[in-house]
């Protein structure tokens, strides 16, 4: 079975994972799992799996299905917390349904995951549990750094390595170890994941400040949008400039966060952050060379590029 | 060990697993986990290891942690949904920190439960993940309940076996399974627990219905006072009565429930539910007389019994 094939049962198991009686847990879920969504988690898992010489990619279709429904779990709460209004091109659960049926779905969603992943033992778990931990974690430092309305280099370190790159790392890991990969490759495409992770999430940031919601396919700047004016990009030199709205900045009402993009991009502070991005995803394909030549080894190069030259 | 002890580690045990270094993540667990609470779960799944014959309480105090924890993540996520501003005796996450770290804190309580047992094995794991999704089944439908304004018997017994049965017979289960009972004691403890999960909950709403916030330790009445005007009762013929507060009901300033609660009070409506309760409980304790005499099956009995005899 090959990659395509392998997201298209990836679709079918999210589906068939949240057929809850209930109707609105049913309906919210698929209405978020199945509206694309760009699958990066999945697809890092299927490769690391076939990277270390998995070759039947079906038994890894559950464990991926239910990362990207913890992930979207994550998604489901943000949108609460962000009062976000669009996400994956679609209104949030939010939105449509209001903020308790929100909650209850991304608790759905985290339950649905424990229950998928339950019979897969004890070490595939234990990694997993980790990042889920650290996923809530990042979250919180950056709800904690919102509200202040400051955020220094470290933090905003912290908080990517935390709430994205954590996860990153496990899925890579997860399909390492699915695959029967030796402890050493195991680690390595953790630390691979661990890098892109960190590098998706540098331009995530880079795209929220920049992009309007059309392209984004999710509300747009919403940390700005909330008064929390905070943006934040990684300089060339590794530091991190952090961008706080200045105070009494004049609001254009047809983009509330024109001025503040306007002095953004007036420096180079976006034209950093990509290069360090870049930086990192480079390190990480470079780590790679270490496993046997293989078609999945060139993917998971492709994967790692991707994730820095997107605009979505 | 005696169950004191047991408790005391238990404790312990959740004090120490919510020691995350983001401080408001591990006071806000801190502050509700540590609160006191009747730890009825927990103290099942104790007693079921007993009753089957295991011999060492230390062993069951991790996932009676676990399972403590929980059941606090679901509460932490039910003050957010019903705004509620006690509980246990405190103030709730929500009123304390405010939604957005009520919210993280319960998805870090459940990802901490999910990290305690993931060394536990999958025939746990899995009952345990099927009782999780039925307490979110079961929560959902309530609130599609109070947002309908309306409950028939059917509904009202199927939110009360999933949003709270399932979990207490999970707990029976789960202390069996690791006391090494013999599948059929496994299944006539989680029976057990399942009918006293009933009686507690029906307890619950009566409360809920007559006692004021001091007697209670938390938010009395919260279902009515959001004007879903919503208490039931079940009758002693096994029927349920709905009681929607009828529209124009004149309030009282000072207790603005008290029309209704009168209301409800001058029939035998709480007469008949508390009557019902104590069938449930009645017929929990007989199934224990298959079980070989025990302190432990004498202590479930009296567990059984102090559900109905409860004041809050």
């Amino acid at each position: 079975m090959n990659l395509q094939t392998a997201l298209i049962m990836l679709h079918e198991k999210m589906a068939t994972a949240v057929s809850s009686e209930i109707d609105v847990l049913r309906e919210a879920s698929r209405h978020i799992l199945l509206a694309g969504g760009k699958r990066v988690r999945p697809r890092l898992l299927f490769l690391a799996y076939q990277a270390v010489g998995g070759d039947d990619l079906t038994s890894a279709v559950t464990p991926a299905a239910a990362l990207e429904i913890l992930h979207t779990a994550t998604l489901a709460h943000d949108d609460i917390n962000d009062h976000g209004v669009l996400r994956r091109d679609r209104p949030t659960i939010n939105a449509i349904w209001g903020r308790t049926f929100a909650l209850l779905t991304g608790d759905y969603l985290f339950a649905k995951v424990y229950e998928m992943l339950a019979p897969y033992g004890a070490g595939l778990n234990a990694a997993l549990a980790e990042a889920v931990v650290q996923v809530v974690e990042g979250e919180t430092l950056q709800a904690q750094a919102a509200k202040a309305g400051a955020l220094d280099e470290p933090t905003y370190y912290r908080i990517i390595a935390l709430k994205t790159a954590a996860l990153f790392r496990a899925a890579a890991r997860v399909g390492a170890q699915l695959g029967d990969g030796a402890p050493g490759q195991v680690e390595l495409l953790g630390d691979y994941g661990f890098k892109i992770g960190l590098a998706f999430q540098i331009i995530d940031d880079i795209l929220d400040l920049l992009a309007d919601s059309a392209q984004l396919g999710k509300s747009a700047g919403l940390d700005m949008a909330q008064g929390k004016g905070i943006a934040v990009a990684v300089g060339g030199d590794g530091s991190v400039a952090t961008m706080v709205a200045p105070a009494g900045v004049q609001v254009d009402e047809r983009d509330p966060l024109l001025a503040f993009k306007q002095q953004v991009l007036q420096g180079d502070t976006v034209g950093r952050a990509r290069r360090q991005a870049r930086r990192l995803v480079e390190d990480a394909v470079a780590m790679l060379d270490a496993l046997p030549l293989s078609e999945a080894v060139d993917a998971l190069k492709a994967l790692a590029r991707s994730v820095v030259e997107r605009d979505r």
